[in-house]
């Protein structure tokens, strides 16, 4: 693991991720940039001294050289720490597990889209919403036609915790509000995961986007309101709402889909449940791993339905398929990776285009 | 009443809105422009003969000339045959009544707005939606301040009725779909419903608009989904999203409003109960009538909390709040009158001519 | 109109609900047992001086001695006045509409049971829930099967407005909740209403009913918390919650029912929307008037699918129905008349017994 | 470990439990009564050979001896199963995390207290449902009197899976519906973790029960469906639904509370959110971690309010405060143990012994 250090968020999320099913052990890290934090950390963490390492240089090059080196490793440093690191272990051959968003700029996320070409190791994105089971349901609805031809996809992620300008200090808030270090605002933190969420499930192609930036809180630096529309391949149509000063709003990370024979909702702060409207008939709840649901969706869920499963399970479906990735074991086809990121990448910068351009529809 | 008839849907609601409270009888009509079935449909509905009209010109004449006139007439006629009568009884010095859109082109919007600027007579917008008790206290609470400066609003109202084409002779989809009749499509017949409440409840004055309007169903005329992105005078930022070809959605007016100090959600479909959450708070549920609802949204309601209320009796709020308001007895500023119908005639061809210029921003 | 004048709260629910479908007119009533409060209560609803009445038993004489005597008298008085007044209007040979219960006592009901079956009029009692849409489509499905046998129904219907000793001269708790005037407490008032709707839509027969009765308001002379147990012919079990001290409940009127084919589950306060699942497959969501419901219920809604009808338009389809059942346009099926006021009584007396006798199971 | 092996349900959730926090590892097991299942369940677990035990007796007195011994063992087996290797294990001196009910008779109940009693070793019972922190918020609000006295409490937990008999030799079904290795039904498998939560929250001390048990399905030799009512010390009443025959209901486990101050509900389904009403103000919604908690509860989180956790990370609660309790760093107070399983037995013995006289009032 490269980051998750103390006073971090997001890496102690993939450790537990990870565990869940049994088919990872943390062994090694650069857990901060800091060294004596990173070594405090690691001892935490139960990681042997030797392999607790100062850099993320250092950390590539040695478990590459052991015998016994990680499977992969994960990244989990703020996005502008996202590229240096990727790209080091690809280049030695380690497979990498990123969060998201791919990088903090476009340039940096070109490097690591070179990096993956030239290796033959994986990379993974934590797009981690792709791994609920219902989002996977809905994946294959549309797929196989369920709900006709899509015309009207919308995703909103709104959240409440920085109606306020956070106080000084606050970490989480620190990084994700500076552009030189988050590379966008609310557009990149959670509106790369509304908008890969909605490619991911629809399966279309962008061909053009016009947003409405704002910054709400005064002195704020980057977005923290985004009203964004959507034009699909095909000719579906498309709104996004991406808010992180939407009083009431905690994780609100919706979806909805409709095309000419039925129609979709999701919402994941009740994830295990899923409105599904064939045209002309009554609404179904689809519940997780529940009545009705064939398909494949069904193997993604660990308990009874009526049982909910939450945020880490679903990352745990990432995780795990990594974990069969890299065995050989599957295909990776549900796994977001460099495309899925490159896709983020083009979404934040047009976004910002489109917005400077006083909303004029940026093409694909 | 003019229009109404026999297979006419939206009559038949003015009528049980108008009988609710007691306020209304129903004595004259000028029920159809068929005088086979005018005669018909008057007799149905107890009109005296001598007072069941060929045409709104001569009830007009008619009623206004009778000692024991009528107090108010309604207007329910397809959107392209508002500005005939409502000018025709705004001359005769007679009350209006007038279902929603205005009219059907901005030429006849104006039409009314003379007549109304030159009669002593009332007009009034069935903008029926702002008779719900707890949009009426929503209004109360922003006005208030009690969510603070708001900063992004957004309406919602989807069905799903239109999905499919029609079957030919569906009355209420001949005219809603023929653009000479309605002026508008799903924009003009819900949409202004919904950009209507978002500014009766927020208050706030639209400084400009973008919309990417679509007609999905093949041969359609006119537009049956619409994403649109707002701009408010102060900085505030809205969307509405409009359509007809949504499954699953019957008639989901949503309403979302976001300040710097809460936050408030309302839904149609169960009008009785309201989300407020003042920021750094837990959510509160507020019901209609409920606990901890000073104000004056109290008097909107006939019956206990808990004891629903729907669609008419907040349409009954209007008519009786027009018999106040006839009767002297309210300032008449909870209902919406010309200035609300040009807003909304504004709304119609501010969409239409922004998505003929690919969604350039139409400013006010 | 017996009963209903000033001061009063459900008279002014019968007169709306009778308003609504344009079938009933208010022209007579002794409306108080106060002369004064009588004749202006009279004045106020236009009642014609004549036709305002010092009592019931001069009203019921007068208005059958009128060749345009009322159609029906409606009782809406406390439960410890239904007994004169409706044995009086039958035995005048005026339909009576009675609200719920019955009566006050065991010996009122049966002297109501004596003078309907000597009367050639019709009985109708009041209990309005009834005449909801879903309840009746639910009634309808499981007539035909759709739940398979029913093995468990349960009914719960939970207040909180007498959690705390109301203020003294609140006029609507004074009744309820003194002995003479209600007959029973929360069971009588609330408890016969989700008991009789079990019956309607379930169709069962009480076998035997067990209840343990609470009174937790001190000085509190009825009860104000029930729980019961029941048993059906058949073999089917039940469950009813009544209580009018459960924080956070307004009118929570529930029902649910489960058979060995599907189930049910129903709630009053949102009560256009009705969880269907048939074994084994997902649930439904039904709507009124909404998608997939084939059947009757269809004639029992004036307004499309998601816009909501609440409890006023339930209450007013008893009232539609009687007029068709006194023209008779329809055989009253759907109606609760003596029977069902009997079998309130009995609950009610059951329950007192039971609870009596420490929870002692009360066969029919 | 003992059970768990190959084809066993919950044996997988405690082991998930477990890794959540990284505070277990699983190192030894006696997974199966069948050898050969026994040894190849546990090479894939990765258990070394020589900590793959035959025998329950075995294991206890291997790890005992063992320097590296384990720190508890977690008995996963059906009820019937229980005390034996409890026994054993205490006896050894090893800390015991036992799957509810206690034990399939009362007699095995009675030797397990009297192990609990003769040893230092902790005992724990996994009722995990505890182990939701708005779950342990509610029983902390109960105790500091949010809800003033409480008078009414409900629970009820019902399914849907056992509506018709299971397929022959379904595994899980099989063991659940024989009263020998079951003990009791619905009551004993589902029941006693409503009784167990009702008691957790509310901290009332049951006076007495009555229950009316049935076996609807043909052939079913133990309860599937209970309609038990209760008395408290002190006065408050309860109600207790258990069924696994209700179409439509998944793992439906509620709690409702109400007392003369306020009340609560929760559903298991969608547990990150908890309804609150103080008396006379509107409900509020308290979510995970959320806006407005004080208190212990909100140390029982993992990720961000809104970020759904669910039934796994409760249940991990429980071995993450186990593993506190054995390392002396918290008093156990929120972990169920001997009495909560005793507490349980008498649930289920009284519900027989009432049901077998007709429903008659069993004493404490």
């Amino acid at each position: 693991m490269v980051g998750g250090g103390q006073g971090a968020f997001i890496g102690a999320v993939h450790r537990i991720a990870s565990r869940i099913d049994d088919r990872w052990e943390l062994v090694a890290g650069a857990l901060s940039s800091n060294p004596e934090r990173a070594a405090a950390s690691a001892a935490e963490l139960g990681i042997a001294e030797d392999r607790s390492y100062g850099s993320f240089e250092e950390m590539a090059q040695a478990e590459a050289a052991r015998e016994d080196g990680i499977d992969a490793v994960a990244i989990v440093t703020p996005n502008h720490v996202h590229a240096g690191p990727a790209v080091a272990f690809l280049e030695a051959g380690i497979n990498v597990i990123c969060d998201k968003p791919l990088a903090a700029t476009p340039e940096d996320g070109e490097r690591i889209a070179a990096a993956v070409a030239a290796s033959k190791a994986k990379f993974i994105l934590t797009h981690n919403y792709t791994g609920y089971p219902l989002i996977r349901q809905a994946r294959e609805m549309v797929a196989r036609g369920d709900l006709g031809e899509l015309r009207i996809v919308q995703a909103e992620y709104a959240q409440d915790w920085l109606t306020e300008a956070p106080e000084p200090g606050n970490k989480q808030a620190d990084w994700r509000t500076d552009p030189a270090r988050a590379g966008g605002g609310g557009i990149g933190d959670i509106g790369t995961h509304a908008y890969n969420l909605l490619g991911f499930v629809s399966g279309l192609k962008t061909s053009a986007l016009a947003a409405d930036l704002a910054s709400f809180v005064p002195g704020r630096k980057v977005d923290d309101n985004a009203h964004i529309l959507l034009r699909f391949e095909g000719g579906a149509k498309g709104m996004v709402w991406v808010s992180q000063v939407a009083p009431g709003c905690e994780n609100g990370l919706r979806l909805r889909l409709y095309g000419d024979k039925g129609g979709i909702e999701w919402h994941q702060e009740n994830p295990n449940v899923m409105r599904y409207t064939p045209f002309g008939e009554p609404t179904r709840l689809l519940t997780r791993g529940g009545a009705g649901l064939g398909g494949g969706a069904g193997t993604d869920t660990r308990i009874p339905p009526g049982h909910p499963e939450g945020y880490l399970e679903g990352f745990a479906n990432l995780y795990r398929d990594a974990a069969d990735l890299i065995a050989g074991e599957n295909d990776g086809a549900l796994l977001p990776g460099i495309e899925a990121g490159l896709e983020g990448m083009w979404f934040i910068s047009a976004c910002q285009e489109s917005s400077g351009k006083d909303g004029a529809w940026v093409k694909k």
